[in-house]
């Protein structure tokens, strides 16, 4: 609460009384700071980079709030056709997952967003990607195709699964994730929607990112 | 539509076929393509670049959907104590506001957020700051204290009107806002709550700037 007055993580203390928060900010400083650091978190061309930061506020805007809505949606105490919604919410969370997908470069330059190296916009989905399983756990699946099926969206699941698959192989994505176990009481708390984290709090309101 | 799939202004096309929108991703373009262009609207310094970053995102994920659902609150169709309510929307409104305000330079090194010159962080700001006006026509005005009165937070309001005069004075300011009975009408829709633009919708289903 000293560093961060809104409470949250990650909180970046870059000297005494200087702190820094907000993921997004905290990637775009990196980027700044570090100018020598490769490869570079955002393109250089002007145009490119801004589309990044689109796609990045995407995630903020879009795919984290369906991630929540969907997480926390309580079948037994909704007013209405429950399965629906459910399915409506599934569906909400996989229509984001597939615009975003649709706009990753193409499969043939590398797995990620921008091709061959991974950015900010690919790290700004990673930590919602890769607890994806908490769907099948807790509210009866997401309901992305398996390899082969999905209809018309077949080739963008395909490119998903790319992506998913790069970016599970990751170092830093398997160094910064815990077993699953560790997490299954954490999230049965957002699945029951009883969690007091401000990202919750924000969600039960009907709110976005706090 | 064509421009932009999200239907929603500001929406710049940088080549035939290169659009780009969200009014923050914009402002970063205009920083990062034009790099002799002076004043910079971002600091040089990384921690200070950070920290103008957290401030724009506090306005849009706390200031504009407080402003919204204040302009939008139905006394009428409230279930509970309205005058108390209506109180809680202007009160949430302001402390937002006072919360910006208090991150300001000391207006001894100038009157924008970082002192001398306008930037990033100021504009995001001022196409609400300068509509505050639409409180007093539709709901009663907001409540801020006027100069010399406002009790404790009397200093950070006085650095508030600082801040509005300086924004307020702005050639750029002057010819990007019309006359107040251009915006009557459309305002009128959003203090009606039947207003249909992808921010009023949103702002009624109780989520943030889409």
């Amino acid at each position: 609460m000293r560093s961060n007055p809104r409470g949250l993580v990650p909180t970046l203390e870059v000297a005494p009384g200087k702190s820094l928060y907000e993921s997004n900010v905290l990637g775009e400083y990196l980027e700044d700071h570090y100018t020598d650091h490769k490869p570079h978190l955002l393109p250089s061309d002007t145009y490119e980079r801004a589309r990044s930061r689109i796609w990045i506020d995407f995630v903020t805007s879009r795919v984290i709030p369906a991630f929540h809505r969907l997480l926390q949606f309580q079948p037994g105490s909704y007013e209405g056709d429950s399965a629906a919604r459910l399915d409506g919410l599934r569906a909400e969370l996989r229509k984001y997952l597939l615009e975003y997908t649709a706009e990753m470069a193409d499969a043939s330059q590398g797995p990620f967003f921008a091709g061959r190296d991974i950015g900010l916009v690919d790290i700004a989905l990673v930590p919602f990607a890769v607890r994806l399983w908490v769907f099948d756990e807790f509210k009866g699946g997401l309901g992305i195709p398996e390899k082969g099926k999905g209809g018309e969206d077949g080739e963008k699941w395909e490119r998903w699964r790319v992506w998913m698959n790069a970016v599970e192989q990751r170092e830093t994505v398997k160094k910064t994730t815990s077993d699953k176990e560790h997490y299954l009481p954490i999230y049965k708390r957002y699945a029951d929607d009883v969690a007091q984290s401000e990202m919750a709090k924000a969600s039960r309101a009907g709110r976005g990112v706090p």
